[in-house]
């Protein structure tokens, strides 16, 4: 297959931040090929009221009018279940992310204990709301060599590090569904073959996002490369072929969250601590159609990008009949002629490196 | 302990490169403590020759006449019986130093079969050359994602990747040993805990050496650190841990090879491929006592970075009686004052970045 017509995409997991960063992303989201972003609320200061959400929605939506952004909460103790039930009338925000303190940018404010926010989950179950997991245990490395307590302590079994972070943390995931197996989770950007595992082990309200470019990388990429670091990083490739396989599978489970993370091209190669995240959002869907070609198959690119999401997100967009009239919107992605990532996007300090910067990538046409 | 006085460290594993960087980093030898340096081959072109041997030594010795540099031939085609007789004639080459092919810096000429150089090892063992072996299976990823053939392929259990290509490489040392018992082989920078394992279960004609940055890093402190990356990678707290426990446990089978391997700033950050290795010459033995004392070994000092090394290499260095003999060159080590690691060596385009750069280390202080 060279050519294929599908419904737009719906990203569920996109850092679209803010002020002159959110002017130079927001654009390029219909140019990834999505008409649908999932946004997360890490910005500084988070996103913990409604307020915030409904006032970040707006300058968005002046942004690009033709996308349906769905906001998330940042679970904080500000996150009250009154403050779930009022997001949920709003009909703009679906979901409330958790962090686990301190795991990846702008995480400072992020869950140190999940008990205490039981009642708030309760109150999501009850309002049907989603609850986004970044799936890892803290890590215990510092950047200061010196000043890490960790350095010189001899390892233990429960020793966290990058490698091992996010496999440490699928007991609480299941640990939360069996208290509130009710409750909608996203396990968020699934980089190890445990991960996957675990979604397919819970029941249906339980489902994963895979991004674009942990089908692509590994650990050996992400060593040297900044552009390829991210949180969490990429493993082995015995994890990434459970990932792509995952997200080929036909499983309504797995479907497109990009995690696209714009940082300054100067906070992530010109500095001795980069920031971790990875943009993709500008070739969203060209890099799935392009890894998915390579496996032989692109007849699961459809449901992968465009409609297992929704499903499990039950959104319905402006001008849709139900969640399932995916025809509104529809793109063209092609192999021959392919598009060639460019080098960067933005202005001076707000330059930001895409994915795979040079590379040719299936292009994707609206129609 | 808060001061330490000990003979002049030797350092058997630096990278003293050529030309204008050469020119900044050999003064930086005896800075770090050192009076000796084991001086690895991987110049462009390689040292293959005697005579190229000769002349790097002539240009170090011009540079720093007051340390002794030790020489090697970088083993390719090029080395022969015949030539590994003449080297060792020279009495200024100690060993040849092996990389297998691709996996670090300037290993494009590096080894792809041993068997060939069995020949060679014959003769090394019969001509009491060192054989020093960069222990890393070479791994399977590419900087290209799309062109690595290995990207979308099923991962199988033998698939390599930058943290098991030391581990892997063991049986390779293990081989080596039996086919050539009374040959020297160190096994360079180790990393694991595998790996000290095996040369621990070799004969006294296997050692290894060890870095001062991994007794420090971890994989955590490598992503997104360039400053930090180099091969083999730093690997788990576990292996941290087990590195440290060799280098402080008095076995005379571990001994200092910093492995420092200065590269321009602009290729370490402001790139999207870092080059390999970290620069920690001008604070050799700051950042041993440093974490010796960390751990309360700095009674193990002495052996590790003075005293091993010479022992299994046999060196008698100028004015010495024996190579027991390590009292013509003597330093002191103080906890109080420290010295602060400098933020850069050279200057222009030959910018180097030290290890730790404004970390306050132990200080040394020639008597």
């Amino acid at each position: 297959m060279t050519s294929i017509r599908i419904p737009a995409a719906a990203d569920f997991h996109v850092h679209l931040r803010d002020g002159t960063m959110m002017e130079t992303v927001v654009p390029t989201i219909r140019q990834g090929g999505a008409s649908l972003a999932y946004v997360m609320p890490n910005l500084v200061p988070p996103i913990s009221s409604v307020q915030q959400a409904l006032d970040y929605h707006s300058r968005l939506q002046a942004l690009d009018p033709s996308v349906t952004f769905l906001m998330t909460l940042y679970l904080s103790p500000e996150i009250t279940p009154e403050v779930i039930a009022e997001a949920a009338a709003t009909g703009k925000i679906a979901g409330v992310k958790s962090y686990p303190k301190g795991v990846t940018t702008n995480s400072d404010a992020g869950v140190v204990d999940y008990a205490s926010f039981y009642p708030v989950f309760a109150a999501m179950e009850e309002h049907d709301l989603v609850l986004n997991l970044h799936g890892e245990c803290p890590s215990n490395s510092t950047t200061s060599l010196l000043n890490d307590a960790e350095t010189f302590q001899p390892a233990t079994s429960s020793t966290t590090t990058i490698l091992n972070a996010e496999e440490s943390f699928l007991p609480t995931l299941l640990d939360l569904h069996s208290r509130f197996p009710k409750l909608r989770i996203v396990l968020e950007h699934c980089t190890t073959a445990a991960a996957i595992a675990a979604v397919k082990q819970c029941g249906p309200t339980v489902a994963a996002t895979i991004t674009a470019h942990h089908l692509y990388l590994t650990i050996d990429n992400v060593a040297g490369n900044p552009h390829c670091f991210c949180k969490p990083v990429a493993k082995l490739p015995s994890d990434r072929a459970a990932l792509m396989a995952a997200a080929t599978s036909g499983d309504p489970k797995f479907f497109l969250g990009t995690d696209s993370a714009p940082h300054p091209k100067n906070k992530k190669i010109g500095t001795a601590n980069a920031a971790a995240g990875v943009f993709t959002q500008p070739y969203a869907v060209s890099y799935i159609a392009t890894a998915f070609d390579r496996v032989g198959k692109m007849d699961a690119v459809r449901a992968f990008v465009a409609e297992f999401g929704r499903a499990f997100y039950k959104t319905v967009e402006k001008g849709w009949e139900s969640a399932e009239d995916v025809t509104k919107d529809a793109i063209e992605l092609k192999k021959e002629p392919g598009v060639k990532v460019v080098d960067e996007f933005g202005q001076g300090e707000g330059v930001v490196v895409p994915f795979m910067a040079g590379e040719t990538v299936w292009s994707v046409t609206w129609l």
